[in-house]
């Protein structure tokens, strides 16, 4: 089925989320601000359509024109792995423009498109393993606000706040530059140290700490979590030093998770295998090149006996948990005292991914990605469309 | 949509094939002899059906009583993964009876039905890549017939005529025992460098001989490979030794492939990609587990930057061929200077796998694993039900 077009909305929406200097997403204080978030449309020539949410600056006019579109229209859209390998041809003289997670988006709109068509959510068409999974709650960074995560006291009481809501575990971003007294190794274990004694041993903990300490601060913090029962460190380091990492795995027992942010999609992840880098290999649909290009990591530790925890929240990772035996954990988040993850975004419907009070997020049963989407929100939200 | 029944034809087809004592098959210079295949049924609620076949012995009714019922029926036939996973649990206590290859005959079953049910191909289904292949003639081992593949001048003869027909590729099966003077490097190497002679240096050329050769023997044969500029070559040695296609692999700049027969799965595979064991990795869908099981060997290979050269002919290696990048070649075959392979099975309608003349063989557009399945012929043959 021939792809006919590709057409971009971007669209504005309130939101409570504000950026810090370095990108990280808090919590803001005062009157809600907006967003703008792009929808990708793909329709074939038979008015079938699929869609996928993406930053605007990923998926811009430049990237629509000379990569995507070029690649893609008038080929069959079930021809994913084919049009993958052709857009990834695409990003060597792309000067960085075509970007793993502009393919993304494009490969979870084929995804979307075909189980819209096929009447089936996408986890069924690559073949289903679990209508449930446990979430743990993924907080936002550490920031300075009063009553927000600014101390270990306020993680603590944060912890208590998601256990009440269901959850059996629980991930912590500690703080990070520009916040002021970031970073310290000894006041992320003592924040992790809080949250332990806060819910008790039952409770799966994680820890998404700064990313840049030093081998010694890194070991530091994982003898810390060893001791405090944690379920797995992730990104206490630089990911491009795999060096660093065997080096952590090989003397940590705690799980090392990686690698998260580490370009080349599942090509870099065999050396991580390979080495013993880590404990639990990692991968996400957005970062990591698209719902396939996620599996094929899935796929790569199964081989190796791993688990491979699915890095973020959304529809695409969702129906990969769905979908892989190996991960136990759907992330759900970033979370923050002053935000209600359970309130439905503006340009949905309902929520993609709501949790029941044991803590498990149903897999949606809608086709395709399984987002319920609010097209009419969208079109009269619509600031730009190419 | 939940499995309602899985029922077995076994059915009789006359063959020219005959068995030799240690089980490689051979063409028979008498009348057609009889042969059995199982035909698998599964019939889902909605009354809609997919099928597989294989060899009765694998899916006879102990094993479809006793584990394959148990795991299937009442499920819904697009969870796959789950299903899978189900079965190889059951592996454990069958006391060797579920094999990997019952395992996969029941998979290959549940994406003929899904291919069926949603109109579309199996690699469709799993993401399109391409639409035809090349194919390599894959002869049948040596034997001792005259006019048939007794010398090496009888591979010479043939390769010609595999050339004529539109090869651009012919993998030798060589003399193994019960043939008298079985097994010989020196009389392998006659007959691939007979080939050679007789092709030219344009076919690609590749070699599947004696299983059993030492190290030694193994690296007389890669060494006159090189020098006869053959593309790859295959299983020398028992692959239960990782350490000698280590070794083996470690000197030749000819390519390895392996694993083929080594059990395991995708576990099994991790170790040879770590550890240099091969060049190009190798697993097919009914001997290593099924068609995702093969898939998940070939996105192994994949991050490993490897090929993956898929392991026999067959609608289900071929769904896999049209869904991966990472392999060149389709095996056609086995083939043999009595046996006609572009004569049609009697259980089947039209070939699976036709074969232009340029040498391509064009992947099946029919929903499911694309065999066009001649099921009143089946019935009227069938000798057996369960």
């Amino acid at each position: 089925m021939k792809i006919e077009r590709i057409a971009v909305h971007v669209f504005e929406h309130p939101t409570r989320i504000v950026r810090d200097s370095a990108g990280h997403a808090h919590a803001g204080t005062g009157a809600p601000g907006k967003a703008r978030l792009a929808l990708l449309r793909l329709v074939t020539e038979d008015g079938a359509e699929g869609y996928a949410f993406g930053p605007p600056e990923v998926i811009r006019p430049f990237v629509l024109d000379s990569f995507v579109r070029k690649s893609l229209v008038g080929q069959d859209a079930f021809d994913r792995e084919r049009l993958w390998h052709d857009l990834v041809h695409r990003q060597r003289g792309s000067a960085g423009q075509l970007t793993d997670r502009a393919i993304s988006i494009v490969e979870q709109a084929q995804w979307d498109w075909a189980g819209r068509k096929l009447g089936l959510p996408v986890r069924k068409l690559l073949g289903g393993f679990r209508d449930k999974v446990r979430a743990y709650g993924s907080t936002m960074c550490g920031d300075e606000q009063p009553g927000g995560l600014a101390t270990p006291e306020d993680y603590a009481r944060f912890a208590e706040k998601l256990v009440a809501r269901g959850y059996k575990g629980i991930k912590i971003h500690t703080w990070m530059p520009p916040v002021a007294f970031a970073p310290d190794p000894r006041r992320d274990v003592a924040a992790c140290a809080a949250v332990r004694e806060a819910v008790g041993p039952d409770i799966a903990l994680m820890l998404d700490g700064y990313h840049w300490y030093s081998r010694t601060d890194a070991l530091y913090i994982g003898r810390a979590l060893e001791r405090l029962g944690f379920a797995w460190i992730e990104e206490p380091m630089e990911e491009e030093s795999i060096e660093s990492y065997v080096w952590l795995a090989g003397q940590l027992e705690l799980p090392v998770v990686g690698p998260e942010s580490l370009a080349g999609r599942f090509l870099s992840r065999a050396a991580w295998a390979r080495e013993g880098a880590c404990d639990i290999l990692r991968a996400g649909a957005p970062g990591t090149g698209g719902i396939t290009s996620c599996l094929k990591v899935a796929h790569l530790a199964e081989a190796f006996g791993m688990n491979c925890e699915i890095h973020g929240n959304g529809a695409a990772n969702l129906q990969v948990v769905g979908a892989i035996r190996n991960c136990e954990w759907y992330e759900r988040g970033l979370l923050h005292p002053f935000i209600d993850y359970d309130e439905v975004p503006a340009w949905l419907n309902s929520l993609t991914d709501p949790m029941d009070r044991e803590g498990f997020v149903h897999l949606p049963n809608r086709p395709g990605l399984g987002e319920d989407i609010n097209l009419a929100y969208i079109e009269a939200h619509t600031v730009e469309r190419y």
